[in-house]
C-alpha cells in the first residue's frame, strides 16, 4: 500500500483519532447475521460471498464468471482473487484487503499469487481459533452504532431481538429506505398490499398510503431509526400538487395506464411528502444520487441484482434536486439532509446547492468514489466551496463486517489532508469531529 | 495558511511580479463609494456588510441567520465569523482574511475565536488612525484600472465625477452589463421604458430597441468603457432571424403571450446583435456562464438576491455557446471574448471552443472556482489544451475593496505553477504578462 | 520539460520498458507515404504541414492564419511556431517537440525564438545526411505494428504493396473505420454507390447493404485488419428493430424524407449490426466518443476539415452507449471493445460501464486528453474504478511519423505512476504489459 500519511502533522493528527469509536450510520449489514452472530466460515466467504466490488474487479481482469459467482470451490475463487488483487495498484480493494489481513487476521503481508495458499490457511485458522464473529468484529473496531438499511415493510424482528437479548453492545438501528415506495414498477400494487398489511391500514387512496407510510415511520423510530435513505435511479423533474398526485396514485392502484410525466410528478410529490414527514420527526434524510442500476440485462437475468453490474449514472439535472429541497424549505419542513453522489462531476453543483439550504450537507464519497483520490477530491472541493467542519463523517455503506477498516483508511486520509493546515488543537478537533463527534452530535439532535 | 510557494523558481518568479500594478478589469465595486471615498466604519462592515461569500460560509457552519444578515450587532457578527473562519481550512476566505489582516491592517495573526476581540479592536484602531478609505486601498495595492459593472441605463454620474475631480488616480470605468436587456421578465417593459428615456429613443420596435442600446453603448464608451458583460442563467439554444426576433419583440412590448422557444430565439438573436456591436466598437465581450441564481425561494423573498443563495448551475450545452460565437465569426464580427464558467466540468469544452475562434479565451476562475485548487486546475487545463500565455489575467469580481489581496494570491499560485518550468526570462515574462501586461495590452487594443 | 520521473522506483521501471518495441494499433499515418518511403522535406514540413494540434496552439497565441495554413514560406512558419512553442508551458506539444528534437534529430535544446534558425538548419541537415524517411523512423523507434485508419471502400492498395515488397519490416494493417457508413448526409447515396462497386454487390436494401459491408470487412481481414473504429459526433439513443431500420434505409436510398428519430434508430441498429459482425470475426471494436467537429463554419468553408477546429463535445448520455453494448451482449455477440472519450467528465460513467461488459475497456487518453495530467488522470481513475492491468496500452492516433516519441512519453508517465507502488517484479510486469504485451496479446487473440 502506498503511504497515506507523509507528514509529521498528519501523524500527530492520526494518533489522536485512530482509536475513536465508530459510528456507522449507513451500511447494508444484515441484522439477521448480526443477531445470529455465527462464527464465520472462511476468509473466502467473508471476502467473496457477497462483495460485488470484488466481483467487478475480477471481471475487469478477465476472470471467468465460474470463479466469481459460479460454482467453483471457494478456495479456488480465493486463489483467483489473490492473483487479481495483487496487481490492482491504486484500487482501494487492494488497500482494504491489506488492512483487513493486518487488523483482523494479524497477517502483515500483501496478498499475491505466491502466498495466497498460505494466507488462506493462516486466516482460516485464525477465524476458528478466535471464533471470529460479528460481535468480535464490532468490538475489535469499537463500533458503537450501526444503522442498517431496511424496507418500510420490514418487521424489524432482528433489530428487536438484538436489543432484547443485549448480547451485542453496539447499538443496531434500522434505516427507513424508501426506494420501494417511489418506483412504480410491475410489483408496486403487491408492495402496497404488503404495506397495508404491516401497517394495518387498507391502501385505497393517497391519504391512506400516506397514513400507512407514517405509521411505518413511527414504528421505525420506535426501534431507534434516525435516518431515512433513498437510492433510486434518476430524480423527478416535476412535483405534482396533491390533487394530481392523488389522480396518478389512483390510476396505479386501479392498474390504469399512467403517463411518464404523471408518474414523475407523483414521485416528486412523494419525495416532498417523505422529506416533510422526516422533518416533523427530526429524522435525517439521506439521498443517494447518480447510480445506474443493472447495466447488463443478460447478467441481471442470470445472476440477479447487486452483482456488480451497477454503474455511475449520468449527472442529474441539479434543478430537479434543488426544487425538491426548495419546496420543503418553503413549507418550513426541510429535514437535515445528507446528499451523496456517485457521479463526482456533480460536486460543484451539489455542494453549492447544500450551501443554500441550512442543514443540508454533501455526503462522504460513496461506492465508486470511495477511494483515496476520491476522498481527497471531496475534502478539497468541500473545503473550498463549503466548510470542512460541516461534514457528517465516514460510513461504510458495506455488506461486509470486515469493512470497518475503511474508517481507519478514511481517518488516515483525513489526517494527511488536515495536516496541510498544521496540527494545533483546532485542527485536531476538526479531525475528531469528522471521525466521530459530528455523527454523534447529529444523531443525538 | 498553507504555503503556496514551495520552490526556489517560484520564489524568484514571485519576486518579479508581486509589486506590479493591478488592472481589475471586472468587479462589482460601487462607483458611488469610490467617489465618496469615506473612511470605512469598522472591519465588520468592511468584511461582513455585503459579502455573501462569507455569509454562505457561516451558514455552512450552522450559524443562525441573525448573525449573518439579521439584526445582531456588527461586533457579534464579527465574533461569530471569526469562529467560523478559524477552522475553514482549505476555504479561500480563510486565506484571504489572513492576507487582508496582514497587508491592510498589519496584523500577522490567524483570526480565531480567542483573538477575535483583540483583532476587532486593533483593526478598527488602524482604520481610524490611518483614515482607511477606497483611495488609500487603491494606492496601497497599486490599482491602476477598475472596471465596475453597470446597467446600460446607468447615468454613469459617479464615473464622471470621479474623472472630473481627479482625486483618485485609479482609472475607474464602467462595464456594459446586459442582463437586463436579455431576460424578459415581468418588469421588462418597465425596463424598456427606462432605456427609452435615458437614450432619448422611443422603443416601439426591435430597430428602435437596437438603436437605444447602441446609443447607450456609445455613451458608455465615451466614459471609458472597454468591456461588456453578461451573467444570466442558461444560454439560448436557438438564434432567431431578424424577422422572427422582431415578431417576438413586438409581442413583448404589446404584452402578448410569448412561447418559450420564441423568447429563447430572441435572446439568441440579441446575443449575436450585442456581440457584433461590441466587435464594431472594439469592445471586449465577457460571458459569465453556468450560474444558477436564487436557489432558495423563501430566502429570496425574505432577504433578496445576492445574499449567498446562488449556486453552480448545470453544465450548458456547448453547442449553444458555440453557435452564437460561430454566427458572429461568420458575419466577420466576433469581438474579443473572455468566457468564464462557474461549472468547471465545462473547461474542456469551453477551452477547446475558444481555440476555434481567434480572440476568444477562457476567463480566470470565477467565484466558486476562485480558490487555490481551482486556479491550479485552470492553469493546468488551459496549459494543456491551449497556451498559458494567452490568459487575460486576474480580476477580483468583488464587492469589497479589500479583495485586492486576491491579485497577490493569484500571483503566488501563478509563480508556483510556472516555477515547474524554471525561472528563466521567458518564464518570468509569461508570469508578468499574466499578472499585468496582457490586461494592459488588451485594454489598449 | 518538467521532469516526469522523480523517484527511484520510477527510474527502475522505466529502464525496463523504455526499449520495448511499439505497437501502434491506432493512427492516421498514410499507407501511401509509408509505401513511398520518401526522404522528408524539412522539419517544417514534418512538423507543420498537417498537424492541426500545432495549428491550434499557434491560433491560441494569436498568430496570423498566414503563418498557419496560409501561404507564408515554411521556414517563416517554423520560426513563428518556435516562438509560440517556447512559452507553451504545460502543453504536451512543447514536451513532444523537445523529445522529437532529441530522439530523432539529436538536438538537445529547448526550441525558442533565439535558437529557431539554428535548429531549422541543424535538423534539415540531419534529414538530408541521414536520409530520414518513414522506414528509418519505424526502425529508430522499434515500431512493430501499425494500424492505419481506412474507409471500408478503400482498395488497400498500399497495404498490399507494403506487404508484397517487404521493404519495411513493420507490419502495416488497415482499420475498418465506419463513420461513412453511419452518417446519412447528402453524399450518402453516392457513398453507397461506391460501396456497391467495390464490394460487387448492388445496394438496394438493408440486406444487400449489410452483405456489402460484410464483404468489405472480410476483405480488410484478409489484409490483416484486426480493429474497427468509429468517431462520429453524438451517439444514437434509439436502436430500431430490423423492420424499422429497413424502412428507414429504403427511404434513404429512395431519397425520401427521413425523420430524425428514424435516422437515429437506423444508426443505432447499424452500430449493433457492425459490433456483432466484429464479434463474429474476432475483431476489436474501437469507439471514439465525445468529439464535436468543425465548430467554426467559416473556417470549415475556407480551410476544410481536420484543420484544428474540432472541439470537445458535450458529455454523451451514458444510457445510449450502454444500450448498444447491452444489446450486443444479450445477443451473445459483444466484441472486445476499447472505448475512448474526448470529454474526461465521462470517465466515471464509461469506466464503470466497461466493468459491466466483459472484454470492454476504457481507451488511453485521446487527443485533447493526451497530456501528462490527462494520462495521470486516466491511470488514477481507471486504477480506482477498474484494474490498471487491463489497459490496452498506448497508441499515437497521429498523422505524423515523429509522434512515436509519445510512446516514450507515455512510458515515463506510466513508470512514474506505478513507481508509487514499488518496483518489484509484479509492478514491472504490469508496466511491461501496458507498454507492449497487452497489445500484442490482444491482437493475437
Amino acid at each position: 500500500m502506498e503511504n497515506i500519511i507523509t507528514s509529521e502533522n498528519a501523524e500527530k493528527i492520526y494518533s489522536e483519532i485512530k482509536d475513536l469509536p465508530i459510528i456507522d450510520y449507513h451500511c447494508h449489514l444484515s441484522p439477521k447475521e448480526i443477531y445470529e452472530n455465527k462464527v464465520f466460515g472462511n476468509i473466502g466467504e467473508m471476502w467473496l460471498a457477497g462483495d460485488h466490488y470484488k466481483w467487478r474487479l475480477m471481471r475487469f481482469y478477465g476472470v471467468d464468471e465460474k470463479y466469481i459467482t459460479g460454482n467453483a470451490p471457494m478456495k479456488e475463487k480465493f486463489l483467483k482473487f489473490a492473483e487479481v488483487v495483487s496487481t490492482a495498484y491504486g484500487n482501494p480493494i487492494q488497500d482494504w484487503c491489506e488492512l483487513e489481513l493486518d487488523e483482523v487476521f494479524g497477517i502483515k503481508k500483501r496478498l499475491c499469487k505466491e502466498n495466497a495458499e498460505d494466507i488462506w490457511n493462516e486466516a482460516n485458522e485464525k477465524i476458528e481459533k478466535d471464533r471470529l464473529c460479528p460481535k468480535k468484529i464490532f468490538e475489535m473496531f469499537g463500533v458503537e452504532y450501526v444503522a442498517t438499511t431496511d424496507d418500510p415493510c420490514d418487521s424489524l424482528e432482528y433489530h428487536r431481538l438484538i436489543k432484547k437479548e443485549e448480547k451485542i453492545k453496539t447499538k443496531v438501528v434500522p434505516t427507513f429506505r424508501v426506494d420501494n415506495l417511489l418506483v412504480f414498477g410491475d410489483n408496486y400494487t403487491d408492495y402496497l398490499k404488503k404495506l397495508g398489511d404491516v401497517s394495518g391500514i387498507e391502501i385505497n387512496s393517497l391519504d391512506s398510503f400516506e397514513n400507512a407510510v407514517k405509521t411505518r415511520m413511527d414504528f421505525f423510530i420506535l426501534h431507534g431509526c434516525k435516518f431515512s435513505d433513498v437510492g433510486i435511479q434518476g430524480f423527478p423533474n416535476v412535483i405534482s400538487d396533491k390533487k394530481s398526485a392523488e389522480e396518478a396514485f389512483l390510476k396505479i392502484i386501479n392498474k390504469k395506464p399512467l403517463a411518464a410525466k404523471e408518474a414523475e410528478g407523483l414521485q416528486g410529490y412523494l419525495f416532498v411528502f417523505l422529506g416533510e414527514e422526516y422533518a416533523k420527526r427530526n429524522m435525517i434524510m439521506q439521498l443517494h444520487l447518480g447510480a445506474k442500476r443493472n447495466s447488463n440485462s443478460k447478467m441481471l437475468a442470470s445472476i440477479g441484482k447487486d452483482s456488480g453490474f451497477d454503474c455511475v449514472g449520468k449527472p442529474l439535472d441539479i434543478n430537479s434536486v434543488t426544487n425538491v429541497l426548495d419546496k420543503m424549505y418553503s413549507d418550513g419542513l426541510l429535514p437535515a439532509a445528507v446528499v451523496y453522489t456517485l457521479n463526482p462531476t456533480m460536486y460543484y453543483e451539489l455542494i453549492t446547492m447544500c450551501g443554500a439550504f441550512p442543514g443540508a450537507v454533501i455526503g462522504v464519497p460513496w461506492w465508486f468514489c470511495d477511494h483515496k483520490k476520491g476522498i481527497f477530491e471531496l475534502f478539497e472541493t468541500f473545503s473550498a466551496l463549503g466548510h470542512i467542519g460541516a461534514l457528517f463523517g465516514m460510513l461504510t455503506d458495506s455488506r461486509s463486517f470486515l469493512s470497518y477498516v475503511r474508517h481507519g483508511y478514511f481517518r488516515m486520509i483525513l489526517a494527511e489532508y488536515l495536516g496541510r493546515y498544521g496540527s494545533d488543537k483546532d485542527v485536531v478537533k476538526t479531525a475528531k469531529n469528522l471521525s466521530y463527534f459530528n455523527a454523534v452530535d447529529r444523531i443525538k439532535k
